[in-house]
């Protein structure tokens, strides 16, 4: 009998898991995880937290019974502590208990952590978390309800998302960023246009500072009361979460001598596999292909690691199944402003190479007249000298992730702007304008390519 | 000085009116109509008729004056009545006045009118409408504000969103419809799909059949009072909506003896160019080429309209620009139901020789424990050989009609069901499920085609 073996099991490790059992029904499937939950949404625990849903099982994807009842077996809060690949084994072990498990295939699945930025004072309080986990989320949520006055460290997805949980519940709520702005990974003018709409929210309960580090936490009875920042801001706090980025976890990997790729995920191939014999990576652990550059990312995301599970489980169960990378695609939403974006920015196609030129359009989500009618700001990036598409970034209202997956279809077909322009969209008042924003960028940078088509 | 004549100005006159104006300033340029307005939104009267806004000028893109201030003559209630392409000139005349007026190019932008189908008394009575341009628009609302049995011959798009402004309105509305279902241009199943949803509507105020055909209506004082269908129902009625569909007005063109295609439409190439020297012809006039399967389609909408009118500028103003075709693609709505389409159907698909695969999947829009998550029902259509996307369908939630755009693009890109089976689709619970409707499709669609991908 085949012994799978997967360590992690909230994403990729859960999928892989159900995949694999499927393709081999005889197969002996065990998932490992330290986390006291597997297979459940962890980019749902913000709209837990936010109150759209009250109980956490809602996040639960698939229960550890119905595992068990497709016959895999889970471990959990029983970490691997070594993988060793020599002996095809893995050495797993709590408190209470130390073992070797042995594997014919194995699927790591680690996922990634929470940065703690080094900030005085960040580890000694109790009112300080961050979010990762289902209990991190329950946590938050229940000091929350008790807060008046909450402060996000860090404006990337998960604290643009925190920030509207928080507003909504009536929580006064500052976010410091040391970045110049937030959602810095698009660029300059668009993480400024999500600022400005962000801004102009009426009845605004909330400040974001930019620029600014945050460089003591004090408190006393192990309960953080305030921060202060670089610019000797004082801010008052009654709960502080940290959403400094994320890191993958590699350590089990690189001591088992897995090579690990230059941005510091764990390296992988087109099959999922690593470079050790029989054992596999995906997920949030895993190093990604990005589609449009060819450049090796790391871009850690529910939806690819899906995909990655999916088919890391293909190859181990012998089906040949490639996935070839990642578009960079991203949609997050913070207080009815929907944020988007595919391919590279103009800052990476610069950096890689491209001449890029990009054009900025503000333009209706639907004809004026239909109710509800909004705006989108969208920039679009191609290629100087051959036309290329190479990528998009939407602000806006909903409508915003339509255009970006549009986009998203567009890259991996390597359309040109000028092909783009003559794009068949749907048309009809209550969805789009006439003529679609993406049409009217794409016509304009036509005028801006070498060949000014 | 340059002489530019446009025989017609709703979409594409007006489009290619204000472009070559800006391209060629020093030029003539002059729109000739029988219409009593130009540069209007008909897409947005069944809009305009539920009240979505009061004031039918909401739906003009620009009126008459801006055209002066543009320096393009408008002339209204002025039908061309002939073209003389021999000697480059065209006879306008109505009550009062005949003229002929000379040209360097001609655009012919007809358009396109309703049929009135062969029904007993269609044609007695004061409260039988069609609806096409502003005055329909105004009347139909009008008698619409009185009455209180609205019967709606014909279910396509424009017999679906008048439903939906009927029934909003509080008016008991009949839809009878003679093929088998609406939205018949859909495949089957999904027209299907799309009734099943109407019918389930709570509290609903309509009825629709279908497989009848109305075959008298009777009334007295100018005044429609009963239809009687071919399976001898009988419907009371205060007024009467004949949506049967449009045919391209090209009677002006045929009879200077410019080509005309077998759709019935007229013969362009890309460039917009007629069989006739200096003489263009584009929007819902104009045959079409489809880029999917090579075929000339007719399939007029505002969207082609306004690109084929740029399109028809540029190159009667000199400047090379290639207009490639259409996909098909679509979106509208009824009563919180979104339809669209893009590419060929499973029925278009075999009749053009193609091998067609499908799947129907239903899934939620997005992750199912946000607030006002919905389903949606996705048709795929692909190449059993080639595994080469054709097309696709969906009936749902507000969501569909991205899904559709999403496909339109991999259309464009020629990509096959294993290529978008990798798509990199933005996630985030409130816009889409981890695993995107599109890529469960796409990856059963996978496991049909002949290399089993």
């Amino acid at each position: 009998m085949k012994k799978i073996v997967i360590i992690g099991g909230v994403a990729a490790g859960a999928k892989s898991a159900s995949k694999i059992k499927r393709l081999l029904p005889d197969s002996k499937v065990s998932i490992y995880t330290d986390d006291t939950h597997v297979s459940y949404s962890s980019c749902g625990l913000p709209y837990y937290i936010q109150g759209n849903f009250d109980d956490y099982r809602t996040l639960l994807v698939r229960s550890v019974d119905e595992f068990e009842q497709m016959g895999i077996d889970v471990h959990l809060k029983l970490p691997v502590v070594k993988i060793l690949p020599k002996q095809k084994e893995i050495l797993v072990s709590n408190d209470t208990t130390a073992d070797l498990v042995s594997y014919d295939k194995l699927i790591i699945a680690t996922g990634a952590r929470p940065v703690i930025p080094n900030i005085k004072g960040i580890n000694d309080f109790e009112n300080v978390y961050t979010l990762r986990n289902i209990e991190d989320g329950i946590k938050i949520r229940t000091q929350m309800e008790r807060s008046q006055n909450v402060v996000i460290i860090g404006g990337g997805y998960i604290g643009i998302e925190l920030l509207e949980a928080f507003v909504k519940n009536g929580k006064h709520t500052v976010m410091v960023e040391n970045n110049r702005q937030i959602m810095h990974n698009l660029d300059d003018e668009m993480s400024d246009i999500l600022r400005q709409r962000l801004e102009s929210v009426e009845n605004k309960n909330f400040e974001i500072y930019t620029g600014e580090r945050v460089e003591e936490i004090t408190g006393k009875n192990h309960l953080a009361q305030k921060l202060k920042t670089s610019i000797g801001r004082e801010i008052d706090c009654d709960m502080i979460v940290v959403c400094a980025g994320v890191r993958p976890n590699i350590e089990i990997a690189r001591d088992a001598g897995i090579e690990i790729g230059e941005t510091g995920a764990i390296k992988v191939n087109k099959l999922m596999q690593t470079s050790v014999e029989d054992i596999f990576a995906c997920g949030d652990c895993a190093q990604k292909t990005h589609m449009v550059s060819g450049k090796p990312v790391w871009i850690p995301l529910g939806s690819t690691a899906n995909k990655e599970g999916r088919c890391a489980a293909m190859n181990a169960a012998g089906i040949y199944n490639e996935f070839e990378g990642v578009l960079g695609s991203m949609v997050t939403r913070c207080l009815n402003t929907t944020v988007a974006m595919t391919g590279l920015t103009q800052k990476t196609a610069s950096e890689i190479g491209f001449n890029p030129i990009t054009t900025i359009v503000k333009k209706d989500d639907k004809v004026a007249f239909m109710p509800n009618s909004g705006t989108i700001t969208l920039k679009v990036i191609a290629d100087k000298i051959t036309g290329l598409l190479l990528g998009a970034q939407a602000v806006g209202s909903v409508g915003a992730d339509k255009r970006i997956n549009t986009v998203a279809s567009a890259l991996l077909g390597h359309l040109t702007v000028n092909e783009f322009g003559n794009n068949d969209l749907t048309y009809s008042p209550p969805y789009s304008p006439t003529i679609d924003p993406l049409l009217n960028a794409m016509q304009i940078l036509c005028t801006k390519t070498a060949r000014n088509c």
